[in-house]
Parts: C-alpha cells; sequence; structure tokens
C-alpha cells in the first residue's frame, strides 16, 4: 500500500510499504477513504520533537472494515468507523471516567500510520464507533475531522467548561482552535473571541460562530481581552497552541473562577506557581479523549448540524503528501485532506 | 492595646500598639476575644517572604463588634463575627461567583494585625458573618479556625472536587491540612489518606475522619498511593503544603480526571507543562474564599456536628506570641491559640 514516512527535519515520503495485517485479536485493519496532516505532525516534521528512526505518519482517521481479529464483538466487517489518535478499552475506570487517552491499556490508535491506504487499528472495539451507514462523500471530511481536530476542540470547550450565559476566548487560529470555536457555539456560549490574525482563519472562525475577533497576542492581547470583559476576564479559555506565551495569555486572559482548557501538547511549559496560585483559575487538558464524543459529534455530523470539514482548505492525492506537510508548515493551508 | 510585630526573620515582639480606629466608613472595629498563629505566618517569620518594614501580624480572627462606620449597614455593635484574611465587598461579579479573596476590591483581612487585642476590618458588611448569638466560650477555638484553617482546608476539598464514593489524598498535615480530613468527611468521601509522619498529627487526622494514613513522602508516597488504589491513584487530592515537592506529589497521586485542590501558598514551585499535559489532572486553588463558606461552617460549628478548634493544641497568653511562634516553627504545636 501507500504510506507516509517521516525519515527527519522536514524530510516525509510517500512510500510503498507492507499492507498492514491483525496481530492482536482485539485488532481491525480499515481501508481509508480519506486521510490528513495534523498540526501536532509539524512538531517533528520542523525537528522540534526528534525523529530517531523513520517514522509512520498520521493518526486521524476514518475508514471501511476489512477485516478483525478474532477477539473483535462489536465491530464488523463492511461498517464504516471513526477512531481516533489513542486506542483504549473503553472498559477500565479511567475509560469509563471518560479519559479513554489515559486508559491503563492505551496504545498508539493507528501504530501503521494513517496517511495510508489501510491502517491497522489495535482494540477495536473499544476504539472504534460505526457510523449509522456507509456516510456520503460529502461527510466523509467532517467525519474525519471528528477524529482529532474537532474532538480535541470539544474538549477544550468541555474542559473549559464553556455554557450558556458565558464569554469564552480561544487562543489558537488553526484547526483545533477552530473547531473549539464551533463546539463553544454548539455548547451556547454566549460571547465567543477568536484571537487570529490571519484573515482566512478569521473568516472561518465567524463561520463558525465567533461574536469577536482579537488580533493582538501576548499581554496585549490579555489587555483587549479585560477591556472586551470589564476588566474581569473572560469565564474560559480554549488554549490551543502549547507554547509558553500562549499558556500565560490564556490564564492571564481568564476571571478569576473561570477555566482553562489547554488541548495544544505543552512543549517547553512552565506554570509558574505564584502567578497560577494567585490567578484562581481552574486548568484542565491533556490529550483529549475524543472517544468520549465521539458517538454525540458523529450525530451533530450525520444530522447535518454542524460542518467541521470546512477546516480542510487544501485536499491532495495522498501521495502528495509533503507537499501538503510544506502547505500547512507555510500556513498556506489551515488543514489538508488526502485521497488515496 | 497589645498587638505583635515581626521586625525581621524569628523577630517577633508583642508590643504597646494604638488603638485601630474607624478610618474609611465601610470599616469596622471588633475586640478579639481570641487569636492565633497561621501555618503562613511562619513564612515571613522564617525569612522566606522578606520583611521590609515592622509588620504587623495575624489575619485569622473572630471578635464583638465595638463599632462600625457610616457605611455599615448590616454588622452591628454587639454582634459576634467570623471574618476571613482578605476583605470582600461581596457583590462584585467576582464575589458573586465565590471568589471574595479576587474581590475586585479587595483589601486584606486585618490591616492593622490580629494577634491583637482590636483589628480594624474595612469592608466589614461584605467581609463578617454574624453568629446567631453570642457563642459560648467552647465554641471560640472552631469558630476562630473557621477564620482561615477550616476554610482554607474546606476550599481545598471543593476544589479537589472531594464527594461521595471517592478517595481522598491529603498532601500536608499542618492545621489546613487536618482541617481538610475533616471537610472531605464531611463531604462523604469514601476513604480519606492522610500523608503524615508525626503521631499526634496523625491521630488527629483519624479523629478528623482519616481512613488511612501514609507516612511515605514524594515518589514513595506517591507509589504508596497507587498500590491503595488499584494502580490508579486517587480521585481527589489536597495539596496543602506549598512547595515543589508537594505540589508534584500531588499531581502524581492523582489518577488521570481527578482533581487537585491546591491551597498551600506556592513558593519557588513551576508546574511542569508536558508531565502536566499527560497526567489529565484537574488543577484548582489559590487563596481560599473562606467568605463564600463561613456561613455553612458556622452553622457546622454552632451544631456542634465538627470541632475544627482541636488543631489548636498550645494556648498561651496574647502577649506570650514569640513562644507561640518558636513552638510551632519547631513543631512542637500545630497551631498556637493566643488568648489576650
Amino acid at each position: 500500500m501507500r504510506g507516509t514516512v517521516l525519515y527527519g527535519p522536514r524530510d516525509v515520503r510517500s512510500e510503498e510499504r507492507p499492507d498492514p495485517t491483525i496481530i492482536e485479536p482485539t485488532d481491525a485493519i480499515i481501508r481509508l477513504p480519506a486521510t490528513c496532516i495534523c498540526g501536532s505532525d509539524l512538531w517533528p516534521y520542523r525537528g522540534f520533537d526528534p525523529v530517531t528512526q523513520p517514522a509512520p505518519m498520521g493518526h486521524e482517521y476514518v475508514g471501511i472494515v476489512e477485516e478483525v481479529g478474532s477477539a473483535v464483538r462489536n465491530i464488523k466487517p463492511g461498517q464504516f468507523v471513526v477512531g481516533s489518535f489513542f486506542a483504549s478499552d473503553n472498559t477500565c475506570q479511567i475509560c469509563r471516567a471518560g479519559y479513554q487517552t489515559s486508559c491503563v491499556n492505551r496504545q498508539p490508535g493507528a501504530p501503521t500510520g494513517a496517511q495510508a491506504e489501510y491502517a491497522r487499528i489495535p482494540l477495536a472495539d473499544g476504539t472504534l464507533v460505526a457510523t449509522p451507514e456507509m456516510p456520503p462523500d460529502d461527510l466523509i471530511p467532517s467525519l474525519l475531522a471528528a477524529s482529532d481536530v474537532l474532538g480535541t476542540g470539544w474538549f477544550g470547550a468541555v474542559a473549559a467548561e464553556v455554557g450558556p450565559g458565558k464569554t469564552v476566548a480561544v487562543v489558537g487560529d488553526g484547526a483545533v482552535g477552530l473547531c473549539a470555536v464551533l463546539a463553544a457555539r454548539q455548547m451556547g456560549a454566549e460571547r465567543i473571541i477568536a484571537m487570529s490574525r490571519h484573515q482566512s482563519r478569521q473568516r472561518l472562525a465567524l463561520e463558525f460562530g465567533a461574536t469577536d475577533i482579537v488580533t493582538e497576542r501576548g499581554d496585549e492581547g490579555v489587555a483587549r481581552i479585560k477591556e472586551l470583559t470589564e476588566g474581569l476576564g473572560v469565564h474560559s479559555v480554549i488554549e490551543a497552541v502549547g507554547t509558553q506565551e500562549a499558556m500565560m495569555q490564556a490564564i492571564r486572559a481568564t476571571r478569576p473562577g473561570g477555566h482553562v482548557g489547554f488541548v495544544g501538547v505543552l512543549h517547553d511549559v512552565a506554570i509558574p506557581g505564584q502567578e497560577y496560585f494567585f490567578s484562581h483559575v481552574h486548568l484542565h487538558g491533556g490529550p483529549a479523549p475524543v472517544r468520549r464524543f465521539l458517538p454525540d459529534l458523529i450525530d451533530l455530523i450525520w444530522n447535518r448540524t454542524i460542518e467541521p470539514g470546512k477546516v480542510f482548505d487544501l485536499t491532495l492525492p495522498l501521495d502528495q503528501v509533503a507537499e501538503g506537510y510544506r502547505a500547512m508548515d507555510e500556513r498556506r493551508a489551515i488543514k489538508v485532506l488526502l485521497r488515496p
């Protein structure tokens, strides 16, 4: 099959790879009608996360089940399924509490790489959620978004305790930040402030439900948020970047008693204790337990209530994946869809 | 009047000071039948917080109202009142959300110092809560505890989302940690693990409702907690120390999706982003909004449901305050009550 392998900084290649096969009796093999590149793939692509050996890439996926292992009970060949970036048993105490990405049996969601024609998915019964029937082609991008960026933005909004009557700010205008805007709108937020300085992203933020755009960053961005909120700060911030600046911007823009939901993988971040102590801000986040939200997200997409697939603004053939990485690296594209 | 002043590291003196008087029309003057020394007073006493000028000490207080300013409406001379370490208007949006210690008009709760015979309390209507009538003398230690250590331990338990069926660990066996044990018991926790290596404190922890004692600290303490919880960690940790070691112990002892409530003032603490990201732990804390809880805490004490005053294991005359500081510094006493 065709697959994608990262060899080192900015060296990503589409190449022939062996078809994945069932290894554990709890595995499934799926065929991917579409796949995509994640903002988090840019960390190793840019060399911030070291690449010690050639790494199969891609962890967002939807697909048609081709084959299941002997211990798989609920997932069946022929179903269309949505998964996410960690495989989970969905039965342990941690899963049952809604933290499937910390499942005691957690594994990579697509160890063979999902920027490929086929993928092996471990713990299929716990990890995969089937759609009601085979989706029409135009729903596939949105279902693919549910697998990662929508599920992650959604978790950010849940972690930030977004709800009716609340004023919400979103730090980060990548696909996750934009999906967080969409999530905040679905959860009934009264006011949604998107922090963005890129026109095309601002436009999509407004389409997804943002009521205000703030172009300033860092302390200036915080000052602008305070101006918009009687000097108090917002009730909820979703932090979808993962840098020190973004995290401090999030904490400082939140009012005492408010909530920061952080979903950008934290890189070289240290939260200063004393400032944080006196902020009175709740913190929660981490790798989004997308599995918790998948049934609801699939419903919302199936009913055409939401269309998160709009985050894909560039579609390429799978074998042009390297150009996709370049487009996202240079911020020419928000998110790239790949078609085998 | 007799008052207490800190001149520098380990130099605390009882001396004659001017009687406080009404300065703002929202002030009240109270007479203190008892006062006490706080664990947090030890930070400047030990020189960890610099003392740049002689500082009147004491911020925990109960008292009989002597006089009120012209703008005070609800608090009246002759009432017995309980306050806390920050004065708040109790009407701003932040107060109404329950974060009175971040009130937009926040002031020190007893700027003239509460280790004294009299104290001036700003924003009296917002800050003070009157008891149903003059309390019997044996309730005074418990009401005094409500003013700070009980209110703080209580907030720690609320911030850690303690509740029925939950397993809770308490890091820190000072008066706040012990009151957090008491709070967790009142909130219906199923299992309460007190982390303590001091016999007298362990005894009080058990009396307050602890079900288990863990004497190990740091990573060993975490390992012991994991052993007690099927390898998962507890649902809730109350962190009542404020050091890096205690904070990391708290985060590491909590299961994914669980909650840390931190109430020890954080000193030289930096929370490492990446470890925290993958912990999936909720963090909340800061200066306890004691005012939020005072009406309920006073009820529980008045009805003799709880007796937090047991944290006082040494009573001294007010003018022997220096010996009180020494006793707490050397951990000969958990908490010192001072009688004018």
